[in-house]
């Protein structure tokens, strides 16, 4: 399992708090998490890379794409978008975090604006409420996530698949925390935790979290088109076929 | 109930076999299908007119967009398909028909490619299998639809909120036909019947099916937002609020 | 539309505090929310009735039946509990409200035992988040509701058809509060404000969901049986029909 | 992963046409599918088995439950279909296989008839349209099934979470073949081909499909209860707990 963590790589520069919380800058904390899976092999990626850090042959070689952003969503180039956007439909997994609900990537995946309310600072509660679903494993029933950064409904998605995560926060706002999306062969997971200050990515439950997503999206098969643009063969060419079970 | 019935008037002028089926355009033979709901406007625009027909004006007075395109849809500019995106979003019931899978607005509001297969002329019928939907008030179980155009999975689309219709073609394909979704606060149908030289058009059933779905995607209400960027009021000044219930 | 409610009718006789906020019982303070609609027709029927208030004959004749229930779940008969469910997948609307998710209906029709965590009496906050849903016709995006009991996840449910309702609780739990499923041909709702000795079926939001969900429930049509016991006619035999519109 | 065939074994006693497709009765067909995977360990259960097979410590040590059935529905005892649904809300996976549709299990857990229409041998092909989906992993676009009995809509179940493949009948019919559920911890799987004169169990694509089904299906953990009676601790206790990660 080949994963790339993307991350915008903003903040890091100019606030000395986000630093004391990711010394090495949000990439690598979630690399971090990443490693803690056996199978995968782990990279980072940022915006201020050649090609924003996704050129077609680190896409071509990742199956799953964890995705940090915040502040510089419009200076992802529009053929990287178009790229990445590209290579989900096709099968990659797309776990995208916290303030990347707003990138342009996951806009264009839902067809939605992903507007939400915020306020900074609260202290959150995270329910399960899709216990079985596999990322799920191993995550008790309530998460005490403590402060991050509170985000309220309405949340402007489509209608998730599922939504396994629902947040509580205590100045009043519960929010669709944990949501999967298919759209293609690609699969895809938010996940609200995630701001720049607040150490949530250093909860063990919220890593696992991570881990399961990962293990989750990641495809098991490719598939570049999804219909040759004619029926071939016609149903009495088929039936004179050799896969037939009929007696 | 203001409803736009939109065509890109394209095979109208080059093939007289849709002439036939069509004497006026196909934007006629839908604008008479929706002039049978006693409470719609019906007008119409092709592709052919200033903004391809939907200058924002024409969208700001549109409760229902019906769309039918085939060849052309590369043609549409960018800003009109942004302009109608916008305005599904903020509530605008959008129907596209047939090959308007294809269009830049549905993939863009489905964040899919919408791809298919596809063969000219096949026998159809379609199965209603959510029966208490709205779009199915009035449909049988079964309509035999007789010869339209054989599309053919996998259909390449998010996950519906409900599949309405199922077609079964007898050359050997199947097809989720009808399908809803919602995108912001708008709702979206899609139905496949409508190759430009057959008749489903003229069927009773398609017929009420069209005017069931532009009654159902037409808007109570639009909404501009969707959240104010920050959580105003906290809890503690809400609680001192008129609207309260508590004891 | 005729609306039938149903109240167990227990903390009626044994609790005047109950008396206090519902002086004629909840039957009779639901009864005064449906008669606002003007179309709608209501009866109330209790468990101390005969049949539990609801032979065959009522609900032959009920388009929506609104259900409160608190402590007597068990002692509806089972042969009552069929009809309704049996009415249900005919196309009866079903409401339940409250303590309701333990009835013996609702978890007939959903399979599951909607089983939930709770304790009396906290402030509670209810978002829309289906905003383009029937039921949420007229409801601003955040009502404050004031104090209910206070329900918690995980809510043992069916992936709802729609979750249009999400409750936030001050002392630290969110709940899916408002969901909607399709049974058959009928509509279901469960909608948990509504404590008996709180004061939420006096808040004009609430109020207006409640009516908005028996219009959304009231079924267009009855129908007795799904499907014949075998498929007939065959393809060649209803190609030669009147109904085909092939060319 | 253990994995228990149940079979009502009604067929084989009395209709010689059945003993020349599965010569030691279905549940050994079966048996022969689950064995190919190579983590399972496989047990075969039939009616005419004290407590029809599924006594509390064979359903205690099931991990997926496999069942066949046609003609003796209601001759499964009340207490025997009480047993397994508990267990499904518990974590059981469940794999119902063609006319098993009717089974009290299955309507019991999804709440409506299972009714649908059908017809003796017709020509099948199975369209997968979830192609990402586990329980569709190495599967083809199409499979050449050959003859099955054909079943129809309107199949009268609750909305499925996913419906993974597509029937296609040459007598005109097509059919909602694979379609999973989760109730409570259990996931649950239907799937239409398999009758008992026809050979679709010996196709390769279906044997994976059934084999992928129970992967899919086994629990990674089961829980007994879902939430105590009261929410506790409260947050203000809790803050204090060690769990938070609050800076």
């Amino acid at each position: 399992m080949n994963v790339t963590v993307w991350n915008e790589n903003v903040h890091e520069k100019t606030e000395p708090a986000v630093l004391e919380v990711h010394p090495h800058g949000l990439h690598e904390t979630l690399k971090g998490i990443i490693q803690e899976i056996p199978e995968a092999k782990v990279r980072v990626a940022t915006l201020d890379m050649p090609s924003a850090g996704l050129p077609q042959e680190v896409l071509d070689t990742t199956d799953v794409l964890v995705w940090w952003a915040h502040m510089a969503h419009e200076k992802v180039p529009d053929d990287v978008v178009d790229a990445v956007c590209k290579r989900v439909l096709a099968g990659m997994g797309l776990i995208v975090l916290h303030s990347g609900h707003y990138s342009k990537v996951l806009q264009r995946l839902l067809g939605t604006t992903c507007d939400l309310r915020w306020r900074d600072g609260a202290y959150e509660r995270l329910f399960c409420i899709e216990p079985s679903h596999p990322i799920a494993e191993g995550i008790p029933p309530v998460i005490e996530l403590g402060i991050d950064e509170c985000y309220g409904e309405r949340f402007d998605i489509p209608k998730p698949d599922d939504v396994i995560f629902s947040g509580w926060f205590d100045i009043g706002e519960t929010f669709r925390s944990g949501c999967t999306w298919t759209r293609g062969y690609g699969k895809i997971f938010y996940f609200q935790p995630g701001h720049e200050t607040n150490r949530s990515y250093y909860n063990p439950h919220v890593r696992r979290i991570i881990q399961n997503a990962c293990k989750w999206a990641c495809p098991k098969v490719y598939r570049g088109e999804f219909g040759a643009p004619e029926i071939r063969p016609t149903l009495e060419e088929s039936r004179l076929g050799p896969e037939t079970s009929a007696k």
